[in-house]
């Protein structure tokens, strides 16, 4: 995977969280994945298709994704109910979209599934891809998120 | 989503389970997924695009995975381990890849993205798509398993 196609993930998760969830995110060094250990409480997943293959994830612990529905919603989120992952797989989609757009002005073309939301304390996500995943990791006000990427080149 | 848009991911997930790791399973009637409760241990998970767009899940209970990759591998597993993931997502795979073609036979053209493996106890599984879920239930010598299917139509 080309360093140039970080980029495009990352910047969507800084803007589409602002836009959408009036959250400053601050990301740190990108990194490649070495295990798949527990990223999260609430994960969004999307698969991607077409000039290459590839998954994308964004995983919230429970307290940082309950502040960024409240802030989406206007009104304050106390569990992890069907509302909360209907808005990470909204979360997911525009995120996948907003970076997919960006990629295509880099010359790659890539098509999204739709997303699918998993919730669970502390689960793990791997990604089996040929490529490396490449995990992104956020700091904000809310708490942690760490998105991760992996293409099959 | 057409009925019979659902029996290509039945007949996939029978013939290889059979063919990769020699077991025989039985479907239920599928039936459409009204929560998100948890139906596994382990899940592979797999975008689609094309004519359409949506995801695929396969969920296994802990025990029910171990058995089947003992049965892969020829030796016996004991935890959820790379091994094991590396596994489900080569299962998804094919499952995915097995009931495309026969999708593409009634005139659907999809393509697959790569596969995403989740673990964590009891973790729950919501696609967010157009659709409805389709849940297929399977039973088997190693346990229970379930398929779920989403499209945007």
């Amino acid at each position: 995977m080309k360093v140039e196609y970080i980029n495009p993930f990352l910047n969507a998760t800084v803007r589409v969280l602002k836009t959408m969830a009036s959250l400053e995110v601050s990301p740190a060094k990108p990194y490649i994945k070495k295990n798949s250990n527990a990223v999260g409480d609430v994960s969004g997943i999307i698969g991607v298709t077409g000039d290459t293959q590839g998954s994308l994830s964004i995983s919230f612990t429970a307290e940082c994704i309950k502040q960024i529905v409240s802030n989406m919603l206007g009104e304050k989120i106390n569990e992890i109910n069907d509302d909360v992952k209907d808005a990470v797989g909204e979360l997911t989609n525009i995120i996948s979209g907003d970076a997919r757009r960006e990629l295509y002005e880099k010359g790659l073309n890539l098509q999204g599934s739709i997303p699918t939301v998993v919730a669970g304390p502390g689960h793990e996500i791997r990604h089996i891809g040929k490529g490396p995943t490449i995990a992104i990791p956020f700091q904000s006000d809310a708490g942690p998120i760490t998105v991760e990427v992996c293409f099959n080149r």
